[in-house]
């Protein structure tokens, strides 16, 4: 039988007691027979804390002392919870990323998995250890701690379990799955049974935040299953996170997503000719002001209007940025609009299908909700809208795709 | 000019305010021109919050994983100040002990240091890098964290300082130095210039807490000059503790040390024929109840008394484990007296010297303080007096040998 990798996450180990009722649940399946690498975050607020003590000492977050700063946090949890399967009578052993063969390049905060070389894992294994890894941390060329960023233990998990061969992982949280929307925007949200990679992918990037997309990449690579479920309900399912959902009637919309996190640039005016927009984008490029959705009118008498999305936090900065390279071009005004927010339907069977842009914005309509801006995937459509009437929109195309009713065929 | 080995204490790390604070001494230090290898303690309450987690999780604290959550403490303080450091425009380089090549057996957490490779430290000073190691802490022969236990960072510090030919190593606290006496005890206490490793160890064997036996002996057997200062108060040049003080004035007590961990146990009417001692003592050993001065009575009609001191935590221990062993040898009852203290004068002086037990036992016995056992080594007189006159015994001794009085020539 192949091995299951677990994953907990902070909220799953914020105080000892904790800790020792995750031991429990660990020993249970153990006991039934099955084979666990079990990978953990840091304890609740403990990265918080330690970011906070970095802060009073240097403004300067980032670098080789920062990583290993911050995968003590890690190693503090896995050490606490081996003992507390030791206590239980299961021998259990704590690995740090670099003792479980973790290898990484050099970007000490951002670190990608190189390889992942599983001879020490196995062999405590063979020894019928439970092990139980650091997450979020690997191993430099050098030897030196990295730490793999956001999403980084999901990342480990899914990558450990690529490389053991495991059955799935399984990822353990404060939350009972995944759904077709947030519960606290819409309390008729439904926990979905299973969800492909790219449908989750499209969810994750347009602003769930159950699990980060990277993770969900890797899984998707290495056709590894990924459950998603809480660590506090043992009796909820969760959601799988899979291949393809076979058994799902077709042309269903999945999961609304909401990301508020959003300001809107538009440069009025701009002459209509080759080379304008790699101008605009390469000097944001070069300030390190990641952007997200683009949006070019059709041209009216040689001009046209640009718009584009960044992250509410940029807005100032890519506002400095554009003004001067837009009187530059010749072009008019730069307007931002950073209360905004972007509402995406999402699912694989849209991309076969029909209808969905048109059922969307009806119902928006019928809301009196205005979309400023509309940007499609094959699998998803999304529309930017004011940021007070999100919400709502939110809870508009859940009822409109019907995504309250249990339309799922259990597989 | 060979490198300078630093040791900072957890009160000289006990905040961020003293981890800046520490950084500017050691950027002097090399703006002066030296080459600095720093190793560091935890901050402040770091090592008991830690054993905290691990006791609300299990009563076994001990063990492997028990080493590697203890470590990080070590780890956070080294990164923390490391990040200081090049926040003032110095280049600083964090190690572990592992990353150091501070190799241990596995013991997990009491482990004795079995070689330095010093190869990466080399690598990182050829570079320009200020080298900060996490003391306490080592690599076990299968590359897990070992701790070095009580005393460990000065230990780290000590054999770092002889593995790189250091000029010597730099223990800096929160005191000024080592004193002819506990200060708090008595006011007169004078701080010493220099001390021998002989004398210190005999001190601090005999209850002076400035610095553990073990770092002491490591720079006895490697002649590491050891200096002991303080980090709060740059003006005191502290302590230094060498091979031997040439100028002293010959036949001088250079210290007072208290003990007032001790309890008694006097063994009555003990047969006094061969093999004895080692039943009592072999059963004593093998609960791992640490013995330390044993006195045996002349005998009187082939029987005799027997006492022994142990650590005042384990005198029902020693209770409950000699008592059968009595009863068996067919000897007396067995008395526990755990009220008890044990004071000492230490100087090397004192060797070749005569009248130190006469003069030690007058000025006792004017102050009507009763001696209930005495023990002795080459450069050491220690009674065993009740515990509440213990302190008085202390001052009446300092002032009996005139320790007040700055007799040293410095050198």
């Amino acid at each position: 039988m192949p091995p299951v990798v677990q994953k907990y996450g902070g909220s799953s180990l914020s105080d000892t007691t904790r800790i020792k009722a995750v031991a429990k649940r660990i020993a249970a399946r153990v006991e039934a027979g099955e084979e666990l690498i079990v990978v953990v975050s840091a304890m609740g607020k403990t990265t918080d804390e330690l970011i906070g003590l970095a802060r009073e000492i240097t403004p300067v977050t980032e670098g080789r002392e920062y990583a290993m700063l911050l995968a003590t946090g890690e190693m503090v949890s896995t050490a606490l919870l081996a003992m507390a399967l030791r206590d239980l009578g299961h021998p259990a052993i704590a690995l740090t990323g670099a003792q479980a063969g973790v290898y990484t390049d050099n970007t000490y905060n951002r670190a990608r998995i190189t390889e992942i070389d599983a001879t020490r894992i196995r062999h405590e294994l063979a020894r019928d250890h439970i092990v139980i890894i650091a997450g979020f941390q690997g191993q430099s060329p050098d030897a030196d701690f990295t730490t793999l960023g956001r999403g980084g233990s999901d990342t480990s998990a899914v990558a450990l379990a690529a490389a053991l061969g495991a059955a799935q992982a399984e990822i353990y949280t404060d939350v009972d799955g995944v759904f077709t929307t947030d519960p606290r925007i819409d309390p008729r949200a439904r926990k979905l049974h299973d969800i492909a990679y790219e449908e989750m992918l499209e969810l994750a990037a347009q602003g769930a935040s159950v699990m980060h997309p990277r993770a969900i990449e890797l899984g998707l690579l290495h056709e590894i299953p990924i459950l998603v479920a809480s660590s506090f309900n043992g009796d909820v399912e969760g959601t799988l996170i899979r291949k393809e959902v076979v058994m799902e009637p077709a042309n269903r919309v999945r999961g609304v997503a909401l990301d508020s996190d959003v300001a809107a640039v538009t440069v009025r005016a701009v002459p209509d000719r080759p080379g304008i927009a790699a101008q605009i984008f390469g000097a944001l490029a070069d300030a390190g002001v990641p952007v997200d959705t683009i949006v070019q009118n059709a041209s009216v008498e040689k001009l046209t209007d640009m718009t584009f999305t960044v992250a509410h936090d940029d807005w100032r900065k890519a506002l400095a940025i554009t003004e001067p390279v837009a009187a530059k071009l010749g072009s008019g005004q730069v307007i931002i609009d950073h209360d905004l927010a972007k509402v995406s339907i999402v699912g694989t069977g849209m991309q076969s299908g029909v209808g969905y842009a048109a059922t969307m914005f009806r119902a928006l309509a019928t809301a009196s909700i205005n979309i400023q801006e509309i940007t499609t995937s094959e699998i998803r459509i999304t529309a930017l809208v004011s940021a007070k009437e999100a919400e709502n929109a939110v809870r508009v195309l859940h009822e409109a795709f019907q995504l309250d009713e249990p339309a799922e065929v259990q597989t």
